[in-house]
């Protein structure tokens, strides 16, 4: 039993050099036409115009790390970083969880092989729903969907995302930073007219069965190896390479050197890697996110009048 | 008949985050033992050190575009943009066309489809025979060679390949700008110690016979349908995308509207596009550049003692 949802956020241009978002808030700011429903109109938001401008993820920090409760409830100052400040913006207006229910829908792209992934949090089993319904009904062998939960504790949440009572990401790839490929921007756009269909039928009282999702939950992060100047001394395996969500095993070729030499993965157990070989996350020393496949029953879904 | 060949630069970075060439080139500057062959040694540059760091494209200026008479010749000045500084710094070392006949490689990657493209200016029959060289002895249908001509006159050249007697440009993709694929950096390697093995045996006195070479020689820049602020209305269609170097007939589409209108190519004769959709090509507003295949004759090549 869930009130209705009367509050949803569309978000695009959160990293400003990723594009489907970034073409799609533009367009539906200028015609929302497309985000009206029965019961909702979505509101649109452009969430990093300056990154948007030049093209780039941040100006000084990344604004999808910056939603944290340090940093939102820490007193203002001249000298913070413009993406702090723009996360305090945003929060304002649509962050302290209102008693209207919101619903977050951030719309991000990735250069690893990743398909159409949802994110969301752990717990959330509103999103779940959400997300099972776009695994049905958006069905398209070139961008398979994939469920990727976020288990951190409240208190640690610094994504966008988790200003929403409810909230899923949409990361879309493979796609370059600062391009527009028409096939991932036609399928972002199918996506969130298929979101809001599906918050629009359950607030007119479709109930939603419980059903068994097959879903992959961070297990940790897995740099590089790097020498002692902090350079990277090898590469992703051209064999793990554009391999997201396929199996990963122990002896399994993850890393190659210049001169060829294979490293290989020295876990113990079998691991899904994701954003394996993402642009944007070279800097924060991650060559690939290790996820372990779980299966999770999600009760039924309803709305409480 | 040529003199042979005693100075050869292989270039990296000259886009910071372009990633191949930056990984060579460091490499190479802590171990250049792979470069040296009998005749010569080449010699390496990373040419925008500080793009490098930061990964980006450029810091100013594109200094792969500030190689002109122009900027090379102007007296310096506080206020110079850094990559002209750079520009300078690196003609003033490698520039001059010494007595010693130098050779220049310049590595770059595109996000475009363009597979393995040797890049020269029209006229450098000793480049030709060096793509030449390329095509037959590297073979891999993952990277078809292709060679792409700038016809431009000598006055108007602005590319630092251009400071070499002779020169070429390797242009590698499909990669994301600031991600290292092996498979990618493995070609690059590849084509480098090819062509330092190919002015070894010239410098050896290996004859090199005519030959006739199937080219692409730049014809006009297209740009996206644009509004009249400027915003971009329509990218490039699902159907011309990864399509380089393949032909386009009048009444093809090439690009798409967000509401799913097809936008048709109205030129009057067969083009063949390249750099479709390369991301750093937006903000110079090209959405692709076309080009007419042409067959040239090169006469052989031979040492001149």
């Amino acid at each position: 039993m869930s009130p209705p949802v009367s509050q949803v956020v569309v978000v695009g241009g959160t990293h400003g050099n990723e594009m489907s978002g970034v073409c799609l808030a533009k367009h539906w700011l200028q015609d929302p036409s497309e985000l009206r429903r029965k019961s909702f109109t979505a509101d649109i938001l452009l969430a990093n115009p300056i990154a948007v401008e030049r093209c780039v993820r941040y100006i000084d920090r990344d604004l999808n790390r910056s939603f944290s409760h340090e940093l939102l409830s820490a007193s203002a100052s001249e000298s913070d970083s413009y993406e702090v400040k723009r996360a305090r913006e945003i929060y304002q207006k649509y962050g302290p969880k209102q008693s209207s229910l919101n619903f977050v829908i951030d719309l991000h792209n990735t250069t690893s092989n990743m398909g159409t992934t949802i994110l969301l949090f752990k717990g959330d089993n509103f999103a779940l729903h959400l997300a099972n319904y776009l695994k049905t009904k958006c069905v398209d062998p070139s961008f398979p969907c994939h469920i990727l939960l976020i288990d951190i504790p409240e208190q640690g949440h610094v994504h966008l995302q988790s200003m929403g009572k409810h909230s899923i990401s949409l990361e879309l790839g493979p796609q370059p930073q600062g391009v527009v490929r028409t096939d991932v921007l036609a399928r972002m756009k199918v996506l969130v007219n298929s979101s809001l269909d599906f918050l629009d039928l359950f607030n007119q009282g479709t109930e939603f069965p419980s059903f068994e999702a097959e879903v992959h939950q961070v297990l940790h992060k897995a740099d590089f190896p790097r020498g002692a100047d902090g350079e990277i001394q090898a590469f992703i395996h051209s064999e793990l390479q554009d391999k997201d969500y396929l199996p990963l095993k122990p002896g399994d070729p993850i890393f190659q050197r210049l001169n060829g030499d294979d490293i290989l993965y020295n876990g113990e157990k079998l691991i899904y890697p994701v954003f394996i070989n993402e642009s944007a996350y070279y800097e924060k020393k991650v060559a690939f996110i290790a996820t372990e496949k779980k299966h999770c029953f999600v009760p039924a879904l309803k709305l409480q009048n």
